[in-house]
């Protein structure tokens, strides 16, 4: 997940709890509402998702746009979902192809070394950013919190240095329960720091790692070149290290050297992995149930988004299992390219765009696996009524929370809900989501099986319910 | 800290709590009492020892024995002690001189893999290993669990094998306030295990990392050779990695492409600080404060052990801050090479031997820098006695858990204990220790300026109790 920040601040103009119902409520009949109870009790026995998730995470590994791993995912996730009767459609996506290569930092000088020693500084490149030379730079740092001091020291200051943006990610409102609020708080200066350093003519840009754990954890993620400024290197350094530059540089002047060698190859041939079961009233109407294929390079990329992709697999495989025919036809996607350049999303928004009428709703699971919390509704606010009695059937395993999105839900499905399709994003606890969110530490045991049960129980019983309601959700 | 979890053992067998007083308790003295209430409200109100630890940690950094970080701290640690009117002496050692290399690994064949895709393990050296070839060495990966399962495989079985010691520490021990037990239990496979696993022909040897905390971080440490096996290369991989190569390995052979190239050097010329605040009654009375200076090479060592120099130093600063001296000569020690050899400590005992008798006590900090709990005392069990007053005093902060050692507490002073001085280790919360000791992340922050201030404050009245209690302390 890389976008989404920008859409959960949304979700605060409008929560709405299972229960306040308004005018009109929406009753279910009573046997969709005992299959949906069927699908919960089944998923929460289900061992499928995660060894799925073992899968993707032990024997593919991470899986970023354009890797052997990607080419990987895309064979495995196809077969498995032919296995279970799924028709699988695998729609060509031209996605980036970015490598990372070697990447180190030195302090070489500042206040009380020794002429010898010199300090460590953990860091990774940024997705997307240029290289140094392959001997790097050395250039004295200069350290801001916020864009305003940036401009304030002009390019007299700036020109010719390093920059670090030690833009701390608010670790306490994360722990209140608004991880992605602070997530989108810091990281504009990941995306756009490196332009903003280089029009004043700095040499790299460095942002303080976007992440609640300080574990000298570097976290990547994509950044943005803007069309106006030079390219110049840009990396992520962990916590402490912004730390220990911060205070080193009141001491005197530090000089910094830095390599970063990453490659940008010509775009790559990739897939949406798109598997359907079809509907047996309103084959032509559909139901998307999603998570993203492609993960950062660091970690294997169990929680982002590993989780959300079999989230969407367990949907498939619980249809399987109880031989149940869905009326509308109920879609998988596994996404490709979501993190650095939201290609596959942009690419069935395209395909697809002329069919978004006879979208019912695309469901995607992109912000890990901690314990479901129910999900975020990109609807007509008067539709959320046919959402309710779904999430009552979700209060047995605490996932019965319910909010109202006033925009857009979840990156890869953005395109469809802007051509009108409704959208909603699982949601879960989130707290410590950021903990290990693009970091190397994103692995397989950061998801504990039972929450993992839980969001697959969300996924499969709106999907149930969406794909067999008599009429479809109002737009 | 490296030896320390051995003798901790010990105090399980008699704890005794402040207060639970037995037959004849002492009185201090009111005055003695109103100055150790007064060194207490002193530390607790400087900022000396965070800016010593921040100094070692930013400045200089790791301080690996040999290395110019050790020799630039030694040189530090010796100003500062001058500045503060101590009389300095550098006690010679000659210590190890490993230098930590590339270390890469990778696993190039098992089941589910793309033909090009690997999986990265994340994994250090441990220090003193011997290394591979700079090409590496590529094998299959046997898994065990302890050194029984390693024994029923046998040579056929392990023989070309590069063996992972599957060995987990148990973190629910260490939360229940076990740390040190859980970590003792863990690390005998990081010392030992290499050589059990190359007298069974194993061409490497890997240890899941000693630690409590999941942010795919290798723990380093020291291990040894036996000297009736070959020396193989030997490192420690995070707990992540160990659990994907457990479980890979149940699907099929998993070979495995391991580089690590370390070196061991000729050993260095380093020193112990010694720092001596002159008896001004029985100069010739010894009482030690000290930490150690040596730090593992990945972190900057501000746990393991910037924090217990600088709880020593602190009590160097306090009394020339109060301008009081001391009866008994309170002297400062910074240890050297307490982590690969504790060269600095045997050091002492043979240089200092011969006045064992005049040594009235030796306090060491080298448990981190938690909530100070209180003192572990290897002293005579009737000499807790004239321990209890000091702990009264620190009640105020929560620091009055005195604990009686049946052995020798801390590494560096096990030397003087057994040549029959009295032994005391300050004591502090150490649950979240093990999540950073000996890796990348022991950086200053781990360390909370408050707990910083209360383990100076146990250091500090210890010191000055026992250096100008009228009677020393009876052994």
């Amino acid at each position: 997940m890389q976008r989404t920040f920008l859409l959960f601040l949304s979700f605060f103009l409008a929560t709405i709890a299972t229960g306040q119902q308004q005018a009109k409520p929406v009753q279910y009949p009573p046997q969709l509402t005992a299959e949906l109870v069927k699908l919960r009790d089944t998923a929460m026995q289900s061992d499928y998702a995660y060894k799925q998730l073992a899968h993707l995470s032990h024997n593919i590994g991470p899986r970023l746009s354009g890797s052997a791993g990607a080419a990987k995912a895309v064979e495995y996730v196809a077969d498995e979902m032919r296995k279970l009767g799924a028709e699988v459609t695998l729609e060509k996506v031209m996605v980036p192809h970015w490598v990372r290569g070697v990447e180190t930092g030195e302090l070489v000088s500042y206040t009380g070394q020794a002429p010898t020693t010199t300090q460590k500084v953990v860091l990774c490149a940024l997705g997307g950013s240029v290289a140094t030379s392959a001997e790097g730079i050395t250039a004295e740092v200069v350290v801001v919190n916020n864009y305003d001091e940036l401009n304030a020291l002009g390019k007299d200051k700036v020109a010719g240095k390093i920059v670090l943006f030690n833009v701390k990610y608010d670790k306490q409102k994360a722990m209140d329960g608004h991880s992605f609020e602070a997530y989108g708080e810091a990281v504009v200066y990941r995306g756009g720091g490196a332009s903003a350093a280089a029009k004043l003519g700095a040499v790299a840009a460095l942002v303080r790692s976007v992440g609640s754990a300080d574990f000298r954890l570097p976290h990547t993620g994509a950044m943005n070149y803007a069309a106006d400024a030079p390219k110049i290197p840009s990396g992520a350094v962990s916590a402490e290290d912004a730390e220990m530059m911060a205070d080193l540089v009141t001491q005197g002047p530090v000089k910094m050297h830095l390599v970063m060698t990453p490659q940008t190859l010509p775009d790559a041939e990739s897939y949406n992995v798109i598997a359907d079961l079809r509907g047996t009233e309103h084959p032509e109407q559909i139901v998307i149930v999603s998570g993203h294929l492609d993960s950062w390079d660091l970690g294997t990329g169990s929680i982002d988004d590993g989780a959300g992709v079999v989230h969407a697999m367990q949907t498939i495989q619980l249809l399987h299992q109880l031989g149940w025919k869905p009326k509308r036809t109920i879609r998988f996607i596994a996404w490709m390219n979501e993190e650095n350049g939201e290609r596959g999303g942009t690419a069935y928004a395209k395909d697809y765009g002329s069919q978004a009428a006879n979208h019912v709703v695309a469901i995607e699971s992109d912000s890990g696996s901690g314990h479901a919390l129910g999900f975020d509704a990109n609807v007509k606010p008067s539709s959320m009524e046919y959402l309710y009695p779904v999430a009552k059937v979700l209060a047995a395993i605490g996932a019965n929370i319910v909010n109202h999105a006033e925009g857009p839900v979840e990156a890869d499905i953005s395109g469809m809900q802007e051509l009108g399709v409704p959208g909603i994003g699982v949601s879960n606890d989130g707290r410590t989501y950021f903990h290990y969110h693009h970091t190397a530490a994103d692995t397989l045991d950061k998801v504990d099986p039972k929450e993992l049960q839980e969001n697959c129980a969300v996924m499969a019983t709106l999907a149930w319910a969406m794909a067999n309601l008599k009429e479809g959700l109002p737009r």
